[in-house]
């Protein structure tokens, strides 16, 4: 068993953090507010009062923060903690945040003999509760098999996407091809349904045939086509909007930067702004749906 | 063993109707241009000289035709056709044609005491030939289940989709679905590769996470990904572009109609619509991707 | 002064046919409902109990319908009035409708000796009734050459955009283009008081750069900005999300057949569409304006 | 006359630097590069070792920088500027930058009691050379009006925007408006010639129809259809696509927080970043009619 520090125990890191607890680690856990380490504490671990005491002696130093700017902040600008860490410790960050800014912290890092992996998730704060996030990393080879067991004690599947960075550009990836193919599904359902389609009927023949995609499997957008799942619970739970918009904002910025094209992921941020602007930004993304419905 | 009349023999209606002399039918087949029946009369059908003498005595009439005009032609305004029917035979048209027509179509034959149902195909030539199309079927559940073995003779997978026109009309949902994910899919794969992934790490990646879809599963569009699909073969073969067009036309005339938004629907044809002026009509849609592609 | 047979005097046509018949001309109107021909013959115009009856004689015969297959059917295919003509009789058709419909409608008359030009108007009901309508016409130059007095009876410019059919597909680029920069307009008036910009500064100083457009001139979207227009009536009258949607939808058929790609206006079409869907079809289409306005 | 430094005197910024030597000016001018300084010092203005330098004893400090972290690392991160000027200094930043940066060095200075305007401009190289720049500047009604008659020495056009950030603002709100129009305009254009039309025809008809736009007026993107544009010189000189795709990415980036649709510029930001990644950086942006031009 490791010793743990751990830095962010908001709605994802908290339950991450108790599971690394239940995993027999010794996790040392800091935040901004110190009231969120309740749970943690309650649970085992220990609360630091600092991010520096929280990475003193770690084997593992993992991160969940909002953003790219206060990872950097963190590690780098203006708390200074690279300076602080031994070289035995392997920071893993789970933010979701630019791959630029995931690769500056490798680069400060590796200047001072660190290693680090960009790990983040998928899954949700049900996944995070349950253990069964998915986890894609970017980072050397030799880290990623040194995180792999403890990524495990928080998730279900864990990939290696390739080189610093390539974690946080393989999920954006990832997310903006789930926001067009749930886009897809939501505007294929309604225009069946306005045909005189039944969307379970047009769902079920579309799932065995070429249309067939995630959302159309195991996430339905159409109320009362399948159990259990957002759009059979009024959109509550699940994936939000907003966090949807996150991802497509670093996506798109990622994509301006390479000169790649992504129309359908373009027009999928329009839409998803929109959807968000019109006070859905706490609903599920399957919510999209409704957009589409309204009836004159 | 049924007698069955089969008008147009194509691409696709040639070895449909060998298929179902291969069953054991009785098929009497008639083409607007003689030498295409030469195949199928040597697989054991016999050439009609009109429409009306394919339809004699027929249980099943079977027409498979290039556009909805043509076969409102064929069966209600010149050729007048339904006239020349028996109430005793039921007509499965395989056409892919706007939903309208097909209702006109039915709607017609319903004055005649005939019944039709609509019964597109998907599975592109290489299905026919193997005899295993998927049809997506729209009329009366009687005339659907009447319809049904006849269509196991020529196809794997048989739906029904719900009345006259909701198999056209769950058709052209389900490829336009396909349409968007495709593009989806080669856009994210794009992104990925501009910013430094391996196409196959990320395609296996998103195989296993959310960004799931039919083109990733079995039709990856980026070159060297996947053996055996079209991106391997120069994209030759698969479903054209100047089809996926057809269909993409299709949808969005019934979008208008109906006044559904489908804005991915919309991008994805103008996207495919540019992509066949740059000469790509005859290639595989999944060379799409190659319209990302593109060095400075 | 000429004698005119007048087809088809709803909202557009009466108006119309009553400036003809204020300018001198001889009148005679026919309409399916002749309900409608009341304030036309109150004006001074005859009543014609058929299309033949209105046309007999005439040196111009105008028609003003709704649609590309109803003009087809009154000329060519049911009742067949081209059949009735004489060679003397110039026609003028002022319904948009698609320029295959023009065409059509050309060569059938052509194949009998008649003249034809296609005249479709912009202006809407006030041009009608003040005589201030734009005619955009395709056709020879003789014919059009003939037809122009006429017309500058009924409106202000009048415009030569080629053979037959022309005159349909140049209105239609010019209303695709107008969609476009509408919505453009529309946007970026929302981004700017998104961002803190005082729309009516914000729209000065666009009209006096490289942001300029008739949109932006003539008829400002955002309420409050300028005197007179829609946007400060409500969104009443002007020109209808419905009619709008119509002209795209003619533009994106045409655009479909000569594989244009029309981008902006495939997304034009799918937000005009969902505009109408939530309730906006009889208002002014630059009410698109309030699609982007929705506060969470 | 007035004592005036100016830091940044690239393509754009030594015209500008230039034409305030010659409007009577005492212009201390600095750059990264020194050797941009020649062209500056020949034609009168003194050159400054370093940024402090420039600003020394300056009524007013010019600024002409390529993005906002530079702007930003200049007067506030690294160099400090702004600990070193006088409060008597006007700051006067024509870069182009996202409106956050500009509200941040208006933030800073203004806690050091110095004034800044943003004073972004359009017109390109040639326009400011020939000194026919236009302004549109953000900040305090007084820091503007002193920072007028300076800036009439570069350009012809200035607006006052609104607080600091609004020229930025309202800068790429105009271009993304411009840019959307001129897609727009290329795409109807593409649709009339494929059609049968003449593209000058068809222009002038909708120049004086509601298709009306800057785009079409004194830029027309067909080539052959206006002398003196860059369509006519084979899309040389001009806006080139790399600077609208960098307006269209602040534009966009500034949608995204503060969750504003803007779709057609989402689509507008896609087509040029594939533009680009086609070959035509350099060239001007109405060259994105060349887009829909190819010919299979």
């Amino acid at each position: 068993m490791a010793k743990v520090g751990f830095i962010g125990v908001g709605n994802m890191g908290a339950p991450m953090a108790i599971n690394l607890v239940k995993a027999g680690h010794d996790v040392v856990a800091y935040d901004l507010m110190p009231e969120l380490l309740k749970p943690v504490v309650e649970a085992g671990a220990t609360a630091a009062a600092s991010p520096k005491q929280a990475a003193e002696g770690a084997e593992f130093l993992v991160s969940m923060l909002p953003s790219g700017p206060i990872v950097e902040s963190l590690y780098i600008h203006d708390e200074k903690l690279l300076d602080a860490l031994s070289t035995e410790t392997l920071v893993i960050d789970c933010s979701t945040i630019a791959p630029e800014n995931a690769k500056n912290l490798a680069t400060a890092a590796g200047e001072r003999g660190i290693s680090v992996v960009d790990a983040p998730v998928s899954g949700g704060v049900g996944g995070a509760v349950a253990g069964t996030l998915t986890f894609i990393v970017g980072g050397e080879q030799a880290a990623f098999e040194r995180a792999r067991p403890l990524l495990e004690n928080m998730g279900k599947n864990v990939f290696h996407a390739g080189a610093s960075g390539a974690g946080q550009m393989a999920k954006i990836c990832n997310n903006m091809l789930l926001a067009v193919h749930m886009i897809g599904t939501a505007e294929a359902l309604q225009l069946g349904v306005d045909n005189g389609l039944d969307p379970k009927v047009l769902s079920e023949i579309m799932l065995q045939s070429s249309g067939r995609n995630w959302s159309l499997e195991v996430y339905n957008p159409y109320p009362g086509v399948q159990d259990g799942v957002p759009a059979s619970k009024d959109y509550s739970g699940g994936f939000q909007v907003a966090l949807m918009n996150k991802d497509l904002g670093l996506a798109l910025a990622a994509a301006g930067n390479s000169q790649s094209t992504a129309p359908m992921g373009h027009l999928a941020r329009s839409l998803f702004l929109q959807h968000q602007r019109n006070g859905w930004a706490k609903k599920d993304f399957s919510s999209i749906q409704q957009w589409f419905n309204k009836e004159s």
